[in-house]
């Protein structure tokens, strides 16, 4: 009787008999996953011994929230205080009804279709970031993020021939790297190199060029005819290959001289960063899916929304937290420790008895401004005119980035990102009106779309993270990370700790609040266990 | 009264007013959605005049559905004959239960789980194709397809420190990038290409290759130690970055030579292709989502499946086709048209009376071999123990291609595609017995992922598409594309029309296949409307 193919599989599977050989990744020195994702290893509830220890979390953003989540697993009591009425923090998801007034006292209320959104804050996943795992853990179903379109475009100002007009990513990677190769074959084989170079490197690395270049052969007796760069199927077509005799006809090249003088070059190194590069991931349905999975992980019961910080003291035998709830009340807490998840630049002004050297130490932080908008639209435009699906535009005006929705393709509606920008770029968009700010992102995002751009708007919201109340910035980041301030606040103040992704080296990202919250809950429980 | 938000989209939208001033896209000469796809004028119902004409499809693979659904919206009375009992041709989901006997009497059942597949046939789709348009016209769902994976792996077999192990794309592309960087640096900065390169295009080339490689700076005076690569964070990590102090240990770069002669660039290319460049798409729910559209679309009962074309004739007024039921029986169909979609050589083979140079040409073409494998596992240890989500590893074994599944992430199973491979590879695996193929894939997976690859396996299923009844062949090549065989099947052999892919530039794609059918479809109705 023949085996079964469920018998078959158990005996290849499982047992690895005769004749199948398995490399093992030890003995190759490769351990992947360690290289991937910082260790960590949750506190069990068994640990306490002492009965549950009590803990306030000041924020319920990424840190505060995982940390809750995770001590709250391990049998803490947690109370977790946030000013605003819903958990995320700078994760924030507007949609349709969200309504925001700034620092300067402007109100916008977001009229986004049902089921449009945009990811103000944080809006793309890396594979080795752990919110992969919470995702996982809590969930919370994820979809690729487009970080890269070889379809989408580079817009540069300048005075070349590329400049001031849309250029295809893929026809500028093509020429680039065209030239590039026809530059450094012909060094090599011209023997400029061959002090650095054995004839075998110079061999390999000519049919390397050749190959990521699409550079033509070397010709005898002809340097300058050699390993030349004449255009490529990879910039795109004029008339794109079709049916019968339609072969299709490619677009000429652009000047090397433009090419380098134009910088399309220079966003190229954009999609090879240890956090950028694809493959890239995104909660379905908008990055708060994430904290709104961890409220109902932790119990929204434990989480306090609508309350402002008013002071926080190290006691005798814990912390006492003095907090406004949103019916104007003032209420006193107490607990055994706390953790401060507060942008260090706000939680250096609460009022309480910390020690001078932390308030220094806080205040050595230095926020970033950030801005971003969302521009609905009543036609996904880029999918129809411009074949764009997903993707990130990026400019050198003010818009910096335009990002194409990662979800709803070949739909109707669908909401850009029409700029997202830093620094000095980000204040001139924050510095205007919400208003005029659209009316500048599609003057702007016209230039490289042409008017489709500014038509079939639907709407728009725009955040400037410098005015945003309880953040007033978009990240955290430091002058030095080997700074004894920012050292400092490592370590607990007394029963104080400290967490937020601008205690790690993976600032910005929720990543780096995860970890943060991690290490403090670590150092927490261990104390807690010590003793 | 101060203006709405939507009185003011209105203004700035349409009106376009003051102030917003618009690049155009004409004055600039692009005209994106033109360069990307080819066009094509849908008939009319009105062209009709004379009443409906009558055509007979031969096969209801991506050519055979595509004309039948476009001549069905013109008005055309339309019957396919299909051999199969399923729509799609080699456009072919294999699901739990799909039972497919293979030309050699080879019986495979699929054991996948509910929701689990394997897209044994097409399974991407570049932005640019047509197939993303008859989608959205079908109401297909898509989601991105991760044609490109930083995690992923390279493996080389040979004799260097990158042989015989997996290296993850990103390492060696960073690597790849850093030396390439290093040398051409180099090698503009000592003069070597002063007779290519103007002064500015040298300072731009070097600011380019600074960033584009992650390249230290010049020394002055030491060329030896100027623009030297070293390593990047962009190559991953011993220790990622994390919380407090943990910066992160790189880890170091492969030697130059062995980066060389190992041949882990050889694949960066396929990344920047004309159709294979990011963002890429995939039906949600499997490929053959499309098929079943284009089948509801075009109404099941035109389409009659389990119909063995058994002669295919011109007549004096149309065409005539004989076939056989599934029940055995022999029918004879008339129509004023025929449009022939079968494979090429299948087709050469079928009783009738078309003329020797059809035969011929039919003949000329030159069928390509190709296998697939899907593999279930029932713990997606790609994604927990490697980081890898989706994407492809890319070997020079006889697997040549690992695909990780593009959906379902972060779950239970999934299925990967264990191997994708053509010509003398597939033949290899197409010799064996479908559970001798697992075993070898299963071996030649783990020298790339280690002993888990044998690990979980819950199901399996292979396609050797040469023995595929119908198809023989995974798609069909020819010679030569400007050779009188070929332009003689653009043309109607009497009143029979040939379609599919192999009659396109856009061989093996269904897009192909589309273009293909339209041109068909323009051809006939031209000729249909001038009489």
């Amino acid at each position: 009787m023949p085996e079964t193919r469920r018998d078959f599989l158990r005996k290849v599977g499982i047992a690895g008999g005769a004749g199948v050989m398995y490399g093992t990744m030890a003995a190759l020195g490769l351990a992947p996953a360690a290289a991937q994702t910082p260790t960590y290893t949750a506190p069990h509830q068994g640990d306490l011994r002492g009965g549950p220890k009590t803990i306030i979390v000041l924020g319920a953003g990424i840190a505060g929230l995982t940390a809750a989540y995770e001590l709250g697993k391990a049998g803490y009591k947690v109370t977790v205080l946030e000013a605003r009425n819903r958990p995320g923090g700078r994760n924030w998801t507007v949609r349709g009804g969200t309504v925001e007034t700034d620092l300067k006292g402007i109100t916008q209320t977001a009229d986004f279709s049902r089921g449009e959104y945009m990811n103000a804050g944080p809006a793309r996943i890396p594979q080795h970031h752990i919110t992969l795992d919470y995702c996982r853990e809590l969930g919370v179903p994820i979809e690729a993020f487009a970080n890269q379109n070889a379809n989408a475009y580079l817009y540069r100002e300048g005075d070349t021939a590329l400049s001031n007009r849309a250029v295809r990513h893929r026809a500028a990677k093509a020429d680039v790297y065209g030239y590039v190769s026809e530059l450094l074959a012909k060094a090599t084989d011209q023997g400029a190199l061959d002090a650095h170079l054995t004839p075998e490197d110079k061999e390999s690395l000519i049919e390397f060029l050749t190959d990521f270049g699409d550079i033509g052969p070397k010709v005898p007796g002809d340097p300058g005819a050699s390993f030349r760069y004449t255009g490529s199927p990879r910039r795109g077509y004029k008339t794109p290959p079709g049916a019968g005799l339609q072969e299709g006809t490619e677009l000429p090249p652009y000047a090397l001289s433009d090419v380098l003088a134009s910088g399309v070059g220079n966003y190229f190194s954009f999609e090879f960063g240890w956090d950028q590069a694809m493959m890239m991931f995104q909660p379905v349905g908008g990055m708060d899916r994430i904290p709104y999975a961890f409220e109902k992980a932790i119990g929204p019961e434990k989480i306090t929304y609508g309350a402002k910080v008013l002071g926080l003291r190290n006691t005798s035998s814990g912390i006492e937290v003095d907090h406004m709830t949103w019916e104007g009340q003032i209420r006193r807490l107490q607990a055994d420790f706390g953790i401060c998840t507060l942008p260090p630049h706000i939680a250096a002004t609460v009022p309480g008895n910390l020690p001078a050297r932390t308030i220094e130490a806080l205040k050595y932080a230095e926020p970033t401004d950030a801005g971003k908008m969302g521009i609905e639209y009543s036609r996904r435009w880029w999918e129809l005119d411009h074949r764009i699906y997903g993707g990130i535009t990026n400019t050198d005006t003010d818009l910096r980035n335009i990002w194409y929705p990662c979800s709803g393709f070949n739909g109707g509606h669908g909401t850009l990102i029409g700029y997202y920008n830093v620094g000095s770029q980000a204040r001139r968009f924050g510095a205007m009106h919400p208003d005029q700010r659209l009316a500048r992102a599609l003057e702007l995002g016209a230039q490289v779309h042409g008017p489709v751009y500014a038509r079939d708007v639907s709407a728009a919201f725009s955040v400037d993270w410098a005015s945003v109340e309880h953040s007033e910035g978009a990240w955290t980041a430091w002058p030095s990370q080997t700074d004894p301030r920012y050292k400092e606040l490592l370590e607990p103040a007394g029963n104080i700790y400290f967490a937020g992704s601008h205690l790690s080296h993976a600032i910005s990202w929720q990543h780096g609040a995860m970890v943060s919250a991690r290490a403090v809950v670590t150092s927490l429980h261990s104390r807690v266990t010590r003793t």
